[in-house]
């Protein structure tokens, strides 16, 4: 999309029913047509996530890869920490735009076999405020984790602008605090780092509750006014990316809204489609 | 509604086509259904805005309140910065709530002809933070222009817990900046003065732009993250009431989030009615 939001496209993961079949039966035409769809509604990344493992993984998100770089120029965020399977993506990648590491954490061994491949692939990396104190509670042990992890990537040499920290949400129905310690974060994360990215897999936040996507929408909306400007969302939610425009031309970032307004005019964002 | 949010419920306005005949004509039954509407939908306070001036003021929102208070015991809202008409309004009110008086400002002659009335009366008060030197710009000027109104008015003997401070906003078209510096003083407000409520004139921040229900819901969620308590809304309008129930259970105000979910089960919160 236009706009400032950088939008990673989750559709293509292997826990999704559909998309599993597909992977399974080497079902090219489904694939393609679900990466240029999030293409065509403003995706600015295409996820894939093979959803399997050991050699499987390997041969599946090479298969990926393969097959959603036949149908756009985005860039591909290769969803797995595995090592050997990202060395396989980014053997078949071949668009020109740097992919996205899906994902580092600070969690030490993860960590220490990730950095090394991660700094000299020169790709984009999602950075996890994870470590082996397990399940950040506070906004303080997201912000030291992030910060820590941040500092750990730019001194090996990844530049700030290619770090999207995930602040790291659990779901709210097991704790009452958890979107105010993500907003907090964000907000920190981004005044003591202000090259990074902050993204967020946000649909872990209604986990449980019900009416989830108007939970996520509503989350998206302040997680945007706090500083988020990376989300990894299904960009064919309608809703989602109406909410998505709105916030950021509030959060000031759509000059004289005109973003806002061009995607009034092309019809999406009323949800009647 | 059950929530933490105070809902000043605004539909009952003389500026309105439909209401404004209602009040010419006497129409009781219209004006009586929309007070129970409002209060079914989760009103906290009924809003009575004649829209009319000098004497026809006076005879209307004394009509106004008497049919209101008829048929519902939530307190009224008294919409009008004339005195007279102030004082025409409470001769009539009998409900046992303290009504509001909406607003009083910085603003000098107005503030000098309103404050020992507010006083006096034991009302709450929407407190907008509009001075002599016009429409505040930034957030620092917000504040200021509150901060100093709320303790005028604490210093004449209103609690704070009575005051509403409404933080004025100006249309997000005219000025890209308006709802950062908004949000950024209804944080700074509440930090600095705890005791009082935060309320807003929403829909103002959508004028002139396309898609204003969108505009004015994703702004309501961004403000209550930042510690707005109260709105001045249309709770008939279903999703704005689904976003404020949702808001308000990311904020960590609704424990466990049960408002949210008793919501739910009562279908106030998906849009097919």
């Amino acid at each position: 999309m236009i706009a400032a939001m950088i939008v990673i496209g989750e559709l293509i993961n292997g826990t999704r029913k559909r998309i599993k079949r597909a992977i399974a039966e080497r079902g090219e035409a489904y694939i393609a047509s679900r990466a240029q769809k999030q293409a065509e509604a403003g995706a600015d990344f295409i996820d894939c996530n093979p959803g399997t493992i050991g050699e499987d993984e390997i041969k599946d998100i090479r298969w990926l890869v393969t097959t959603v770089q036949e149908v756009t120029d985005l860039p591909v965020s290769f969803d797995t920490p595995n090592t050997s399977a990202l060395e396989a993506a980014f053997e078949v990648y071949t668009n020109e735009a740097a992919p996205m590491i899906n994902s580092i954490t600070a969690e030490q061994e993860r960590l220490d076999g990730m950095l090394d491949f991660t700094v000299a692939s020169r790709a984009n990396v999602v950075a996890l405020a994870l470590s082996d104190a397990g399940m950040p509670a506070s906004a303080d042990d997201r912000v030291q984790t992030a910060v820590e992890l941040v500092d750990t990537l730019t001194g090996a040499g990844v530049a700030g602008g290619s770090i999207f920290v995930d602040p790291v949400i659990a779901p709210l129905g097991t704790d009452p605090k958890t979107a105010c310690a993500v907003l907090e974060a964000i907000a920190t994360i981004k005044a003591e780092r202000p090259d990074v990215h902050v993204t967020c897999g946000l649909s872990n936040i209604s986990f449980g509750l019900p009416e989830r996507g108007l939970l996520n929408r509503v989350f998206v909306a302040q997680a945007i006014a706090a500083g988020l400007d990376s989300a990894i969302v299904d960009p064919l939610d309608r809703e989602m990316m109406a909410t998505i425009y709105a916030a950021e031309a509030l959060a000031g970032r759509d000059e004289w809204c005109m973003n806002y307004i061009t995607a009034s005019r092309e019809g999406k964002l009323s949800t009647q489609n």
